[in-house]
């Protein structure tokens, strides 16, 4: 829920100069994504997305963001697509911040998750893992182990401020998942981020996945670890085991999983709690002042590693 | 910049099955008003506004409001017309808040304001005045004398906080208002918050006027007085007598100005400048933990007030 920078009539003219769309026909800001600043622009050829890359994205990771999508939009997978300016380009300055006009998708994000959004997420995520085998480019993870391990250091001393004991059991954590961690499982491009309001479903279709700024190569088993989290726990913290068990067999039957995947997934899982443990942790502790983003409670995910840490075997995931 | 509702996918549903527009396309957050949540509403018919009424506009109002707008739009005004639903009606509830869908207006607010803004601006004010003459109803102004009266005695007390002296400042210019505030002049239907970002424009037109939710029965000559402070003003505070003159000449152009409303501009435009200075006071005084939105500087409308408690005669806004 963020717009951080205003842009002028002016800046703005000159900037879609650039592009062949015709003129402005109206321009808003979106109050949603946390990380950039988004606005709704409706130019004369039809209606886009303008985002203005704040500074938590890094710019030398977006030319392999914007490729990824144009290159995944290319093999059918409902995902943004960058358009290019007159001059070739996809990537501009606008208000001194790197930025990008990219194509609208319809559809809305679920509010309340239902197990036939997994079936679709499901078949959407694993459909996109093959599409891109074919991309060129590589991005490595930098929210992973050693990524975790950083941002720990950087809230370890805190930590306890939000809950007595914290950055003991993420430590203990920290150091059982770099044991139990997988070191050879398949791997490709994930998104790495599919919360709910990064899925768009129109009707009975999903008919977006948005927001591939923290894409990398990193096992597919991870994505769905990520999705576990994300899609499959109740507000009151209960886990759901039918959209778990909708998001992975809807999963396998595009790419079949191996068993060493399935068997990875209570670690995979108990990593994505920990990656989304530590960012809202490190948000949690570094609240800017006059912030418009209300920070999300870390704990949340605490809970859900625990969930993942206590399960006896993968069929707690509705694996049947 | 605010939506303080998260609207579920079956309530919005639910909501539009009311109306004969066909399914949701999209629905976002607008990330613009600070009074209600905004959101686009891409419906397979076409795009409107959806907004929410939270809790500051009165819920009584709201049919005298939305029955306005009907009203000047059909009179050809540029502004938001209420959608009726199936049923006839205009407003409905959802998520236990009094909710509309109203025409999309194209055009985007100007960021920073030219002279012609003020001329286009002056014609449309002028334009709504005498279309709003044949609308029936009629609510009087809350942010009048004794709106003002009753909002310093709420931020009397912490006033000083803001600034030393504050307090006795308000209370002296209050009383001076009271005895220099006219009694007679041509009155109607203003819009009463008439700032940049509630007027579009697209090319070389005025395409819209949104948020009437101040509307109300007051001094045709109030509104310029809004008008002067909301749109003459630099950056810096100097006052821009270039876009005053423009403003006020075209809105002669349409409906003529008696010299009685030319006399009273300053003291009108002190009361203008009174009204943004108390409401932004209280805000800043009574900011919500957690709120989404920055609070005003009140202290900008002070000094405009002090710059029109200087001024000699009415040429000092340019008219000619």
């Amino acid at each position: 829920m963020a717009v951080y920078t205003e842009v002028s009539d002016e800046d703005l003219k000159t900037f879609v100069a650039e592009y062949d769309l015709g003129g402005v026909v109206a321009f808003k800001g979106i109050a949603e994504g946390v990380e950039n600043s988004n606005y709704l622009l409706n130019m004369e050829a039809a209606t886009y997305i303008l985002t203005l890359y704040e500074k938590r994205v890094a710019r030398e990771d977006l030319p392999f963001f914007l490729a990824l999508m144009e290159h995944l939009a290319g093999q059918g997978v409902p995902c943004p697509r960058p358009i290019h300016g007159k001059d070739g380009k996809v990537m501009r300055n606008l208000c001194g911040k790197p930025a990008a006009i990219i194509s609208f998708l319809q559809g809305m994000w679920p509010r309340r998750v239902l197990p036939d959004h997994c079936r679709l997420l499901g078949q959407a995520i694993a459909a996109m893992h093959l599409a891109g085998e074919s991309f060129a480019q590589s991005r490595p993870n930098a929210l992973g182990l050693e990524g975790w391990e950083r941002l720990f250091q950087a809230c370890a001393e805190k930590a306890d401020e939000v809950r007595p004991g914290l950055a003991a059991e993420i430590r203990g954590e920290l150091d059982s998942l770099a044991k139990d961690w997988p070191k050879n499982l398949p791997k490709g491009i994930i998104h790495a981020d599919l919360f709910p309001d990064n899925v768009f479903f129109l009707g009975n279709e999903l008919s977006g996945l948005i927001d591939f700024y923290f894409a990398c190569n990193d096992f597919f088993a991870y994505e769905l670890a990520i999705c576990l989290n994300a899609w499959c726990f109740e507000t009151d913290g209960g886990f759901n085991i039918t959209n778990a068990g909708h998001l992975i067999a809807a999963y396998r039957a595009v790419r079949p999983l191996q068993e060493e995947e399935i068997a990875a997934l209570p670690a995979l899982a108990r990593g994505a709690a920990m990656r989304f443990l530590l960012t809202r942790l490190y948000d949690w502790l570094n609240q800017a002042d006059g912030a418009l983003v209300r920070p999300k409670n870390p704990l949340e995910f605490l809970q859900r590693l625990r969930f993942h840490k206590g399960i006896e075997s993968p069929t707690a995931y509705g694996i049947v």
